[in-house]
């Protein structure tokens, strides 16, 4: 994200960074932070940059200042609460058209002059590493030229496909590379799965809300979405999957995001997964399991995907190095179990194969040692940044608002007041130079009227800041409205 | 193609390249050669090697020795005549069930102790630019690092669609940029333009015999095949089209290669593409023409696609790098005339863009000056190998093969005496080290059982010629059995 603004001034600068201190639990609430003059001192700031930089922060309700003993990391204002499951009456398999809708969304949010909210697409050159993987491509090229000209036909570059199941090792899924198809992004290996396993006219089981683009590509099939209970926390309603899946042929497909889906951020717990891949594994319906978020993960561990617990080559796991390495790549991959020729040969008969040069240049990028690295200071990236927008979405929505607490990947899910059209806040903000994702994208019904969903992809700074400040300002005006 | 074979001795290399200036006209039946001294002091060796060059030349009767006359071209043998249209009764639209048969033949042709005559990929380090490929590329990746990370939605990389434009102005298209949608290859292209114009169970009409990948397509989707007689020198009958297409709905839309259609390298006559382009728009059919090899032409004048004579958007542009820059790059284009939005949208939820940088390789290298110069270049050196493996084809095998005379792109259909079963001939020509392409896998139905496609891609040597007698004299078997 480039901006065209002046550069802060420096109590800002510092301001932001204490700010991102306090996000990252570096202070906690209570805690007593340096004096004026120990701060200036440390930072090599004036006195009245110091004095400037805790009023900021005091502003911001981040701090508060006690009378003759100094500042303090302020209590957490009482948070907006988490949204709850949205429930519907009983689940009916739904035609889908919202491509148009989405797509003039898209194409009205696209306008580089925006401050991008609404795209879940971390392409910053402060967050993914354009000069590493640029260098390691010219080293490449210049070792082998026939890189970009050469064409291997079949599942994809063997290395790149080591790679990918060394690293899927590491979280708890065995495959071969002989397993692993390599896809142009996570979007291509989605579509072969379901062209691979479902008929126009049939029906899948999927979250609700879910990404807009798994409708986009239902729509373009003729496959019906069936949208289930998701709890913002801890994803699909299994239950809700188990009472649909008794009638035989409800549906001939699960798509499931069970690591941070988009954009609810919920992370199914093992038991759930574990559960979830027996029955459809019983049943005999297939898993389609979109994993591009479980890499970003603000826990200890790398949750595993449902994957794991496939006994039978039921479940087709996805994924790409969009949301961790660089979207521009276009590199994503399926391992898709017992489904390995019908989907080798739709990639064939669809784009042949991806190009070898970019599966060289992420080859190249995951095998080396600093991918591990890398990752850890995405997570902690992306942490603070939802952290940081989380707090300021507190400082300026509306009371009335929920939103959610995601343990990974970067995005928001807000439940706004009732009298908030999202679609006006949408138009509205766009006005005021901010794109946002409406509710009204997640879902095949007309559901999430009062919904959006805000991307903390980019770096939060105080362009971030001033641009939710607007869109807090225009929900105001719109619930009072 | 590299080769573990040992260098060939200096007779052989010379006789090479006389017989290359022979295939390329440089010499004409009848013409005088050098004498033996003239010819060893001009290349500088010996008499010895001029003379085994001579006698290797009138081994393969290239060349005659007229006793006190010295050695002259020798007259083409009684050349194969050239196959003719095949017709079968009346064609009817046809399930398309042949991805498994094509599947097993690629894969058992891939392996790449093989002399590949099978596959139509040019990807040879002397035919494809692959050093030029590679240093555009690492020169614009030092300049702009975030090329291989930052990913922009819409339809492609724009300096891209304006070189491609430009580069379609020069035979006869005038598209606009933003009439141009980046693929990730023909294939894609291909795909997106039938998915937004079939619906399964509906038929589209197509040239017979067609290439393999279309009808790989079509089975993937689940439309049918409705195969036009197509002749091996003007291609597809616009007579049978018009016959068929008189009943409204028997086909959804057309899918035609009007230049040098793959196998046959036919040429539609402009005359011929006018009354095709006319005769659809007046019905309603959409035409998807597949132009990949266009730029191949071994005429003065580079063909003009059907989309030339198009007046409302009712021709869909297809085409791609892959022939004539680099097959491993996977970016091709399509124009899709008045379907633009529904292919602009399908691409987005198949695969959402193609990498920008493999765009910005392909921009850099067809918008330079030298894009021209090289499929000059590619057209000499193809129209050379096409006549070099049709001698070879001519010498060695049967008594009763057809041969067509491609005006264009590179490869060779071979109609075989009706005594050989190609598919015989193909696992047999395997065992002997050579993988060439069978009929069967050219047609929706079982019709071209006798014929077999040979590829001209890769520069043409002792190898190549040595392949060729083998699958000659394994077809000179098969003839007598």
């Amino acid at each position: 994200m480039e901006t065209s603004s002046a550069p802060s001034p420096r109590y800002r600068i510092l301001a932001e960074r204490l700010a991102q201190s306090i996000a990252a639990a570096a202070f906690r609430a209570g805690d007593r932070l340096p004096s004026v003059r120990e701060l200036a001192a440390a930072e090599r700031v004036s006195v009245a940059t110091a004095v400037a930089a805790y009023r900021d922060l005091e502003d911001r309700r981040l701090i508060q200042a006690r009378p003759k003993s100094g500042f303090f990391v302020a209590a957490r204002r009482p948070s907006f609460p988490e949204p709850e499951t949205h429930r519907r009456t009983r689940p009916v398999p739904e035609s889908v058209s919202v491509s148009g809708l989405i797509m003039e969304i898209l194409d009205a949010a696209r306008d580089s002059s925006m401050v991008p909210l609404a795209s879940a697409s971390p392409s910053d050159i402060h967050v993914m590493p354009s000069r590493k993987v640029a260098r390691a491509l010219g080293a490449r090229l210049q070792r082998e030229p026939g890189l970009a000209t050469h064409y291997r036909m079949g599942p994809g570059y063997a290395p790149l496909r080591r790679a990918i199941a060394q690293h899927a090792f590491g979280y708890g899924c065995l495959l071969e590379p002989d397993d692993i198809v390599v896809t142009n992004g996570c979007m291509e290996a989605l579509t072969l799965a379901l062209r691979a396993l479902v008929k126009p006219g049939q029906a899948v089981a999927l979250e609700s809300p879910t990404y807009f683009s798994v409708l986009q590509i239902l729509e373009s099939l003729g496959i019906k979405a069936l949208e289930l209970p998701t709890n913002p926390r801890t994803g699909l309603s299994v239950d809700a999957l188990e009472f649909i899946t008794r009638e035989p042929g409800a549906v001939a497909a699960v798509v499931v995001s069970a690591n941070f889906s988009n954009p609810l951020g919920s992370l199914m717990p093992d038991a759930e997964k574990r559960r979830l891949a027996r029955l459809m594994e019983e049943r005999g319906i297939p898993v389609i399991e979109d994993d591009v978020y479980g890499d970003i993960h603000f826990g200890e561990q790398r949750p595993r995907p449902i994957k794991h617990w496939d006994r039978s080559g039921n479940v087709l796991l996805c994924a790409s190095f969009s949301k961790t390495l660089a979207p521009g790549l276009r590199v994503g991959w399926i391992a898709p179990g017992r489904y390995r020729d019908a989907v080798t040969m739709l990639k064939f008969t669809t784009s042949v194969t991806t190009s070898e040069l970019v599966q060289a240049a992420a080859a190249e990028l995951i095998g080396a040692g600093g991918f591990e690295r890398h990752l850890r200071k995405l997570r902690d990236l992306f942490r603070v940044q939802v952290e940081r927008t989380t707090q300021a979405v507190e400082q300026y929505f509306p009371a009335g608002c929920r939103v959610t607490r995601p343990q990974g990947g970067f995005v928001l899910w807000i439940e706004l007041p009732e009298a908030i059209d999202a679609l006006a806040l949408f138009w509205k903000s766009l006005e005021a130079g901010v794109s946002i994702a409406p509710g009204v994208m997640f879902s095949a019904t007309a559901t999430y009227r009062h919904h959006i969903r805000i991307s903390c992809d980019n770096p939060f700074s105080d362009v971030t800041n001033d641009a939710l400040a607007r869109v807090g300002a225009i929900a105001r005006d719109l619930a009072r409205a």
